[in-house]
């Protein structure tokens, strides 16, 4: 039997524990010891909107297995409350202090994995200590968040970053009865995800909804009355009341322990690993929030923070540690989150980046129903498809929608990970039965959609166009081919607006001049297509289809929005 | 501008359809004819167990087109309730009659498409001709089963077969209200579809669910009152009353046209057709229920009809006959269908036609929650993992259950199509949150546990082999790992049953003999691996745990079943 190994683990969070449970596995002698700073270890921080939302009732929902569970188990120690102050590489050792009682100890280790997690950045703005005015990060914070909630008394919150947590907290906050402000420096909520449309169909929900977006502003101070925030103000001089806010501006990785020890730190301040997930330091590993993952798409690191693949990091560092050789390929940029009615998904790449990385970038925006409009539950998905149109490979996908968005985007990401064309895509053998899908899923149609406009074949605007176009008041004529049925739900009133149904579009096609802009509109761009198809068919030199339809069109419209 | 050319389809389901739109968007000028023997186009043969079931109100909600749109939009004949009845190669025509008339008529074609669907097996059954019997394939089959259902006293139904067609009708019947019996000559329901484990599971829940099922049987006659099915009596003398008789036994390619013809045809009946879907016969094409698919993965041709099939096919034909080169690549098998509250799905390979291909198989059979179970709506999945333990490659997936299977279901058919090898999917970069997946997807567990056992880690039993051990008496320890509580509710009391909760089983591990043979049980198997793990390394020789646990135990229990 070799020597006992020494195996140190630093954080309790996802990838520390995934390590310590698999390590146990591979190797039943080695002494293993995982020390966390928090009360708790192995426990589903992912969790925490739901449990301020008051979907989980008690936090110990959320822990995966506690303390005591995983010296019964794995025969692993764990330390909580005790703080990792300072590595000894050469020495091999961790120095920890007690936090309770201040008392320091070293702890060798043979192997030391350091899962220290991320933290979420607090700015520097006026009033930022007021009572009230938390971030989110652990389990405390949510019970801290959730007393704030039950005390509010005008029930009005901001939410300062339209990121991730930032949204997720807006859904909670909003089941709590709030009235919530989302506050967000850039342009567009989700903005480090999703492209434009797919960030403003997802936005357009949120104020649907009752969520108030104050977009491309900034919160300049907090002011408070007895020490609680009684408001914000934005840098456009709004004053936005508010008894709560959530700062989720974003998070960094917590790497002043490594960095402190001499290892090589990445770009995105994370500590620099492998694809053994290896430090510079060979004896020592990181994973977790506090490393960034090569994106196997764009050839490049990406800090992607996240609970998966810190647990696919623990799962291949204790393989490594017990030797068995394995390594993290990286990650697609997969990420998803519900918001209020709303599944929101995105993998690969976006297209502006894209096309930054040099892809002749062609794509397809493809809204459908997620199943049959005759089986009960259909619901709206949208669809946008990235692909590079020399390769013919699919670059990236993003959707929105209340219907089931995510198993399209969990399709694209295994696509995309195995390098899969467009026009594979288009003939995928996908599950089909009317429960589930279309029997041409909103994909295979964003995929011919692509192919057809790489060949010349579709000629298209986006409804983003079409906004700027009847901005500047252009001279065309927007055919609006739906129903009058429809029309009469719904429509784009302007100037430049005509309907005639589609099934008319053949008859009367010889009526229209040959060299008038011609910019046909249907409801998801179907149909607009075949008009489209028609009228060039017939010698109408200038026209293009609103792909998407005015399922996509984020502007003003008569009547009631399609989704 | 070249000459109009003329375009015969023979078959308006789904391919007919499809061909004949895209063909009039790449081709202003071609002469298309679509002739069908039915009363409409274009709709969705796959809704109509949900038109039987009540959910579908209309047939109308079922038609994607009409024959009058088709003239409209497309500038497409279509002659309804005309039936094809000879081609002409030679002459390039095809003979049809109208039906209501017996008028005759030359239809002159360039190119030709055959997509004559195909039609129910009728098995020449003493009484099959009684009033109360019916096939399902077509809207007014499925408005006569609504007649008889309506006009049912009993409410008892009997359905010959328990393939697709047979569970969604005998969902479809348990909805009415009906006492359902589906008669299966295999022994499992969805035999061809389904591995053994998946099978049982999804029999026990329709049987949980009220379906009484009668496998390995055979209808030999059927019996009436007054002409109307009273009754019918299986192979081995039980007579089960019903008033209303299902026969769902299976469906063959309507290929006497073609075959009459002379076109080649394949080993099932199929029209033959290579990757362009062109027949023997260069100017005559053929798509939809009609041909056989080549499946990617066995690398043979196989009859799995599908309307999603179908539409693909259509494309690539109108694609070919436009003068754009296209292929369909093929199938990889992909099926799914729900069955009352389970939703269930299988791609690529089963485990026995993986290796009678000559693969050497590796498979995991494990179950999980589609989301984390702190999270609303929670539901247990049961996912089957079939590789090539030397290539590592994927070969096949299946799965059932409450939760959703069938993402999993189209995530394999991706990966599957693209050759992933399970070291690839166990840190595939799925999306990730709390509302629709736990941080590790039930796929990454089934990929770790493949790669486990293919590398020796993990020794297993699966439960029907469990079954056998214990209807043998076997001597040997049954260590069920989970907690008091969950024993309490639901386990398996057998003489060699031995409660010892995990929390124990490191503390205890010294008292077991080191040589007698020790299965260990939790709820899901992961417990269990985990005891295996550490009475293994405390020197049990023989010891293997329960894959999928109790949840996948088809079994008699004490308590409530745990799905």
């Amino acid at each position: 039997m070799p020597d006992v190994r020494k195996i140190v683990i630093i954080g309790g969070g996802a990838c520390g524990p995934k390590a310590a449970a698999r390590i146990r596995r591979l190797d039943p002698t080695a002494s293993i010891t995982m020390v966390q700073d928090e009360t708790m270890v192995s426990y589903a921080g992912c969790g925490l909107p739901y449990f301020i939302s008051g979907m989980v009732k008690a936090r110990t929902e959320l822990i995966v297995r506690d303390a005591a569970a995983f010296k019964k188990i794995y025969n692993v120690d764990v330390w909580l409350k005790t703080r990792a102050e300072r590595i000894d590489r050469t020495a091999h050792k961790v120095q920890v202090t007690r936090l309770d009682d201040n008392a320091t100890r070293l702890l060798e280790y043979d192997k030391l994995v350091i899962s220290t997690g991320a933290h979420p950045v607090v700015p520097p703005i006026e009033g930022i200590d007021l009572k009230g005015i938390h971030i989110l990060k652990r389990v405390p914070d949510a019970e801290e968040i959730i007393a704030l909630i039950n005390a509010a008394t005008r029930k009005k919150a901001v939410i300062v970053g339209a990121g991730l947590i930032g949204v997720e907290m807006a859904e909670a906050l909003t089941a709590r009865g709030f009235e919530v402000t989302v506050v967000e420096a850039l342009d567009r909520v989700l903005a480090s995800l999703l492209d434009e449309e797919i960030s403003d169909i997802t936005a357009k929900h949120m104020t649907d909804k009752g969520v108030k977006l104050k977009l491309g502003q900034k919160i300049v101070s907090f002011a408070g009355v007895d020490g609680q925030v009684r408001s914000a103000t934005t840098d456009k001089n709004e004053v936005l009341e508010c008894d709560l806010a959530i700062v989720a501006i974003g998070i960094r990785p917590d790497t002043k322990l490594a960095s402190e020890a001499g290892l090589k730190l990445g770009r995105f301040g994370d500590i620099e690993v492998n694809n053994h997930m290896q430090t510079s330091d060979p004896d020592i590993y990181a994973g977790g929030d506090c490393v960034a993952s090569l994106n196997i798409i764009s050839g490049q690191k990406e800090f992607v923070p996240l609970g998966s693949t810190a647990n696919k990091h623990g799962h291949v560092i204790a393989n490594n540690i017990c030797g068995i050789d394995d390594t993290f390929p990286g990650i697609v940029g997969t990420s998803c989150v519900k918001i209020l009615d709303f599944n929101v998904g995105r993998t690969g790449l976006g297209e502006k980046q894209a096309r930054e990385l040099g892809h002749d970038v062609a794509v397809a925006l493809v809204p459908g129903p997620d199943k049959p409009e005759y089986y009960a539950g259909s619901s709206e998905i949208i669809i946008k498809l990235i692909v590079d149109s020399r390769t013919r490979k699919i670059l990236g996908g993003q959707g929105t929608g209340p219907g089931d968005v995510i198993k399209r985007i969990d399709v694209l990401a295994t696509a995309i990970t195995m390098g899969m064309t467009v026009d594979a895509l288009a003939n995928l053998d996908l599950a089909y039965a009317p429960p589930y899908n279309t029997a041409l899923d909103v994909l295979h149609h964003a995929a011919n959609l692509v192919i057809n406009k790489i060949a010349g074949r579709a000629q298209s605007i986006r409804p983003a166009e079409l906004k700027e176009k009847l901005a500047r008041n252009e001279d065309f004529t927007l055919l609006d081919v739906r129903t009058h049925l429809e029309a009469d739900k719904v429509s784009l009133e302007k100037p430049q607006t005509q309907l005639l149904p589609l099934t008319k579009v053949t008859s009367d096609v010889e009526k229209f001049p040959k060299d008038k802009e011609i910019v046909t509109l249907c409801r998801r761009g179907q149909r607009a297509y075949q008009a489209a198809c028609t009228l060039k068919a017939a010698g109408v030199n200038n026209v293009k289809f609103v792909e998407g339809g005015l399922t996509c069109w984020c502007g003003e419209v008569s009547g009631t929005p399609l989704i």
